[in-house]
C-alpha cells in the first residue's frame, strides 16, 4: 500500500486519483494540494482525502507521504520535483517532465542527486494495447521497425494554462507531441539515439501565440522514423491512434475513436460516453473504460510496483528529458526549416547503431530485389545485377 | 480485503485468480482446491497462494476464508454451493449457475435459507464496454428496447467436460447461451418477464451429443426479443458482439475480433494476443487487457465491494435462476420444435408490463405511419386513416 | 444493345434507369410507364427517355422494346408479367416476384409457356463484395457453409403502398427478407432444398397492420441454417450486413454503414450521403457509389449480357418463385408458432442431399473431437471412445 | 463510342482494358501495342482487340483511333505523347505525367501546340468514395480545409522497370506519391498555390538506388498541408488511405484494407482476393469490385464523356504538371534536409490567397480561444485579453 500526495486538482488529478482510488486498490491519496482553497477542499471530499492544502511545500512532506505525484501546469513541474527530491519523496510527474530539456535536465539531476526513486507519468505507453504490441515487436513479430505513426489531435485542451505559451512551454507539440514521440521511441527501442528532427507547425485556427497543429519526423540512429502529429483544431472527438511499421510486419492501434463501441442515438441522452467527445446524438463512440485505455491503470500499476520494489520503472524522469529534448528540436526545426539535431548531453543509450545490411543474395551474380508469386502459381523474381547494378526480372 | 478460497484450477480458476491477483489489489486467494494434488499445489505456487487441498470442504470452511469462488465444472456447482451455504460463507459460483432451473432453484433457495451472500459470476455483464452502454441505455438513449442480439462463437472450449452433456448440462446453448441471456435481459429489464423461447440447435460438425451451433429467441413480455447466437464450430477466434435496437436508437458493441487492435505478422512471433485465436500468422486482432474486456475486474469489483457494505450485487443466484429457466425453454423448444413457455415458478419482477402504445395521432382524421425529409427539403407523410385502415402519402 | 421498357417511375424505376443509362453504357431504356401522366413525362424528361405513356400494355408492346423491367408496386407484377409474356417481350422483375408463391408460380408459367427470357432483380446478389465472396465460397475457403446470417434494417420504406398489407404482400419480410433469403440460398446452395422456416413476426412500433420486425431461421435439407432479420424500426440509416460461417471460413459483409468512408461535419452541409441515412451532423457513414454497392450494376449486366447471348442469367424467375414459398412458410410460421414446411411443388434442385459424416477417426478406440496447440506448444486432445462415448482428454 | 488505341500491356494497360471493355460498355481498344511481339499478340486475343503492333507509331496513328492512351514505363510517356500530338489524336497518359516537371512541361507544351484533348489517368482522384468526398467538401461539410493525409504504402511493384531509377525517374515518390500529392490538392483546392515542400526519404529495406519509403509535406498558400506516405516495404497488403482534417469536420476513406469485406479461409483457397495481397490463408481483406474502387471506372467515363462533349476533363496535362514540380521538390528537399520551394514557371491558379482571420470577438476586450460545454451543463470559455494578449477562462 502508498500512501500519496497529490498536487493539482485538475482534469489531470481527477484521472489520477480516480486511477488510484478505483476499486479493491491499495493505495491512497492522504494529502491534496491546490492553490485554490474551495478547489483543494472540494476534491478532498469528492475524492475521500484525509487531508487538504493550499501549502505545497506541507502537501510534500507530509509525514507519511511516500510519494508525490506532480499534477501542477507545466512551469511548476520543476519546483514541485525539486521540493519533493529535498524532501526525500519518491516523486512522479506527469507529462511532459518539463517545458525544455534544459528544465528536465536540472529536474533529473535533482532527484538523482537526492536519490529518490522517479517515474515520469507517460500513460499513453502503458496502454493495454500498446503493452501488448511492444511485447509482440520485442517478440520479433514485425521485425525491425522502420517507422511509427503516433497521432493525437482534438478541439484543444479544458484548462486555460495549455494556451499560454510561457506556462505550458509551447503548444500542441509539448502537450501531445511529448505522447508521440515517447511512443514511437519505444517502439523503435529506447536505447536508440534519437538523431535529428524535421518539423511543420502552424497556428492554423486560435488566436493563440502557440501551434495548434503540427507534424514531425524524428529521426533515429538506425535509420528509423518517428513521426508525430498532433492539433488542437481536429473535429470529430479525440483521434488517438498510431501505426507502426516493421520489415515483417504491422501494428495499428486505435484508443479512442473506433474501438468496437458504437451508438447512434436521436434522443441525446446517452450520458457523458468519452473526453473530448463534440456531439451527444447521431453516431456516437463511447469508450469503455477511459482510465484503462488511456494506459492510467497500468502506469500506476507499474510506477508502485517499482516503487514497493526498489525497481527502475519503464518511464522515468530520465525519459522525460529525452523527450524533452526531441520537442525542443523540433520546435528549432519549425523556426529554421530544416533538419535540427537533438541535443542530448547526457546519453545513456547505444553508442552505435549497425546499420543492417539491405543486399540479399540470389545467386553469385545477383542481388534479390523482390520475389512474388504470380496468380499461374510461377514465381516472379525482381533481381538486382551485381556488377552492373542493373534491375532485371525473371520468372520461374 | 477479502480472503477467499478458490474451487478449481482450470482456465475460469486461472482467470479469476488473475483478476482477483490484479496489480495493486488487496484481495487475495487464501486457498485453493482442485480433485487433483498435481495441479492443486502448482496453481497454489504460481498464484501464490499460502495454502492448497484436494478436499473441497476443507477448503470451503477454511476459518479465513470469507467469501467461497466456485470455479469447478458444472455437475459440481450444487455440492459446492451447498456445503458453502452450510458453512456459512458467501460464495460466488461461475456461469451457468446449474445444468437446470431445477438445480439451480436448489440452489438459490439453499443460500437465502442460510442467509448468506451470494454471486452469480456473469462477467460478460460487466465488461466495461457493457456497464457504458448500460448506463446509456438507462438514461434513454435508445429509446424503448425492441431486440438485442448477442453472440458468442468460438471453435469449441478447452476441458473435456464441457463437451459430455450429462456434466455439462448440455452444449453451446448451456456454455455459452448463459451469457447472450443475461446480456440481453439486461438491456431490456431485469424485471420484465421472459414468456417463452424458440430455438433451433443441431450438432453441425463434432461427434458429440450436445449441440455445437444454436439460435434461439426469447420473447419478453414487453415485446422485446432476446436472440442468442452461440457455436462451437465458428472459425476465426472468438466472436462475441452485442448488438441493441432500440426505438430512439442503436448499440453495436464488439468485445474481440475488431476492438481497434490491429496487426499483421509474417514471421508468427506475436507472442499470446488473445484467448481462442486460431491462426499466429497474417492479420491478428490482439485483445489489449482480457480480464479486462471480458468483464472480469468489474465483476469482481461489484461483488467484492457489495460483500463489504451488504448489498446486493447486480448478478446474484436469482439471475442465474432466471437464466437456467430460459436455457431450459430453450432446450425443450429445440426438440418440440415450437415456441416453449419460460418457467418460473418463483418470478419476482413486473407481473404486468403495460404494452405501449403504438398510434401517434397525426390529425383528427389520421395516425402518423412515417416522416421523412426528402432531397427537395419538402416533407413526406405516410399516414393511416382513421376510419378505413387504409395508408395514404402525403407532401408537405 | 438493348432498348427497354420501364415500368415503374419511383425510387426503384429511378436506381434501375440510372444504372441502365450510366455513363458509358450502350443501354437505353425507350419506354416509360406511370399510372400518373406526370410523373411519367417528368421522368421521361430527367432521364433522357424519347417516350412516355400511362398505357401499361402500350408500353410493353412497344415495337421496338425489347426487354421490359416491372418496377411497379407488388400487387401489379403478375399483371405486367402476364401482359409481357404474352406480348413475346422478356422480362426483368424486381422483388420481391410476388406477393405469395402462388403468384409467383402462375407469372413463373406464363414466361415459360410462352417461352420469352426472364430474370429476377434480386441485386443484393450481384453486389461486388458478394459476388466474391459467393466466388471464394465456390473455391471452397469456407468448407461446408454451416449458418448464415443476412440482415436488411432501416427505418421504414418511403412509398406508401409498402405499408398496405394488401399491396405488398405483406410487410418486412415480403419487402427485405426476399433479399437476406436469396443471399442465404445462394451462399448454401441453390439446389439444396429448404426444407422448413421458423419465424417470429411483430407489429413493434407502426400503426399498420403488417409486420416491421422479424427473425426467421430457414433449414436447409443439408442441415444449414440462413437466418433473416429485417425491421423498419432501426434506428442509424440502412444495416446491410451478411455473416457466412462454414466449416473452414468465416465472411463478413458490410454493405452500408461501414465501408471505409467516415465523415463528421459540424455543418451539416455534406449533401446527398446515402439512402436511409437519418443525420446529416455529425459521425455520417457515407456509400461511395450506391448503385454499385447495391448490386444493380453486376445485375443488368448480367441480366443484359444473358439476354444477348442466350443464356440464362443467375437469377430467374424460378429463384423469385422459391423466395416466395420460403416467405410464405415464414409468414405461416410467425402465426403457427412452430415450424413450418417450406411448401414447393415445383422443386427443381438435389433431391437427396448427403449428410456430413461428423466422425473424424483419431485411432482405433477413438474419434476426434478437437485438437487444440496449447500455450507450451503441446497439442491438447479431445478425444470420444468409441465404445462407451466418453468423452476424454489427452496431452501429447 | 470510342475506339482506342492501347500503348503497354503490363499490369496497368490491363486495368485500363478491363475498365474499357467491361460489360456493357459502348468503348472498345482497336489497337494495342508492345515492344514485344508475343506480348501484344498475347494481350489482343485475351482482351479480344483486332489489331496489334510492335511499331508504336503505327499504333498511334491507325485511322480509326480517336485517342491514345499511355500505358508504357515512365520513360517512354514523353516519346508517346509526342507522337499523338503529332498524329492529332486525343491522349490519356498513366501516372505519373512524367520522371520531372521539364518533361512533364514539353508534353504539355507538345499537347496544347498540337490543339488535342488531353488527360491525365490520375485514377485515385476518381474513386466513388472520393468523387462523394469531394463533393461534401466542395459544399461546406468539412468548412476549409486544413490539412490532407494520402498514404499508399505495400511491398513493392511488381514489374522490373519501376525499381530502375532512370527508367521510373524515382522510387515511391514519383510511383505513388503522384497519387497522394494530386489527392490532396484536389481537397485543398486545384486553384490553391503549392509553395514549398519538405520531404524526408530512404533507401530502408531494398538493394536499389531509388527510395523505397518517404513521407513529404507540402504547404500551400493558403497555409493548408499536404502530407504524403508512400512506402514499398509495407507489409500486410496494400493501405491505401485518405485523412482530410477541416476546421468545421473530418473525411477518412479506407480504399482497400477495411472496406467492409472480411474472410477467414483456413483452407487458403478464397482465390485472388485483391492487388498486392500477401497472403492466402487466415483473415483476409478481399475488395470488391478493383477497378471501380481504384477509380478507373470513373476516371474512364469522365475522360471519354469530356472528349464527346468537347469539354475538359477533371485532370489534364497540366495537373500532372503541377505534381511533377512537387515531385521535383520532394526529392530536392530530401536531399537538401530543407524545405524547398515548388517551381511552376507555368501556374495557373490564384496568385493571392487571402488569409483567414483567426480572430473571433467575444467581447470588447476578448477575443474567443475555446468555448465547450462543461458535464455541469454550463459553458467553459477559454478567452484571450485583446490588451495583454494573456489568456483567461470564465464559466458562464
Amino acid at each position: 500500500m502508498s500512501k500519496l500526495t497529490m498536487l493539482g486538482t485538475g482534469l489531470i488529478g481527477t484521472f489520477y486519483t480516480m486511477t488510484l482510488h478505483r476499486s479493491r486498490s491499495r493505495d491512497r491519496v492522504g494529502v491534496v494540494y491546490s492553490r485554490t482553497p474551495e478547489r483543494a477542499k472540494a476534491f478532498a471530499e469528492e475524492w475521500d482525502i484525509p487531508e487538504w492544502t493550499t501549502d505545497m511545500e506541507e502537501a510534500i512532506r507530509h509525514p507519511e507521504t511516500e510519494a508525490v505525484v506532480i499534477g501542477v501546469p507545466n512551469h511548476l513541474h520543476e519546483e514541485a520535483a525539486v521540493l519533493a527530491a529535498k524532501a526525500g519523496k519518491a516523486v512522479l510527474c506527469t507529462k511532459p517532465l518539463a517545458r525544455t530539456a534544459e528544465e528536465a535536465k536540472r529536474m533529473l539531476d535533482a532527484v538523482e542527486e537526492a536519490g529518490v526513486f522517479h517515474g515520469y507519468l507517460e500513460d499513453l505507453v502503458y496502454t493495454p494495447k500498446t503493452l501488448k504490441a511492444l511485447n509482440s515487436v520485442k517478440n520479433g513479430a514485425l521485425g525491425k521497425i522502420l517507422w511509427v505513426r503516433s497521432r493525437e489531435t482534438h478541439g484543444g485542451p479544458h484548462s486555460d494554462w495549455f494556451w499560454d505559451k510561457n506556462k505550458a512551454g509551447g503548444g500542441a507539440i509539448v502537450d501531445m507531441g511529448c505522447h508521440c514521440i515517447e511512443i514511437a521511441r519505444s517502439f523503435i527501442g529506447k536505447d536508440v539515439r534519437p538523431v535529428e528532427v524535421m518539423c511543420w507547425a502552424d497556428t492554423q485556427v486560435h488566436p493563440i501565440d502557440a501551434e495548434d497543429h503540427a507534424v514531425g519526423l524524428v529521426r533515429y540512429a538506425n535509420g528509423a522514423i518517428g513521426q508525430f502529429e498532433v492539433s488542437w483544431a481536429f473535429r470529430g472527438g479525440m483521434d488517438l491512434r498510431d501505426e507502426v511499421a516493421g520489415t515483417e510486419g504491422t501494428v495499428w492501434l486505435n484508443h479512442w475513436l473506433r474501438t468496437g463501441f458504437e451508438m447512434f442515438t436521436a434522443t441525446g441522452e446517452a450520458g457523458y460516453v468519452s473526453e473530448k467527445t463534440e456531439t451527444d446524438q447521431g453516431w456516437l463512440f463511447p469508450v469503455g473504460d477511459e482510465v484503462d485505455s488511456l494506459g492510467y491503470v497500468e502506469m500506476f500499476n507499474d510506477m508502485l510496483d517499482s516503487l514497493d520494489s526498489g525497481e527502475t520503472p519503464t518511464e522515468d524522469f530520465y525519459d522525460g528529458y529525452v523527450v524533452n529534448a526531441i520537442v525542443d528540436a523540433a520546435y528549432r526545426s519549425a523556426e529554421s526549416k530544416q533538419w535540427e539535431p537533438v541535443e542530448l548531453e547526457d546519453w545513456r543509450g547505444l553508442e552505435e547503431v549497425e546499420q543492417e545490411e539491405r543486399l540479399t543474395e540470389y545467386d553469385e551474380a545477383h542481388y534479390l530485389v523482390k520475389e512474388e508469386t504470380m496468380p499461374d502459381g510461377r514465381t516472379k523474381l525482381i533481381l538486382k545485377e551485381k556488377d552492373s547494378g542493373e534491375i532485371v526480372q525473371k520468372v520461374v
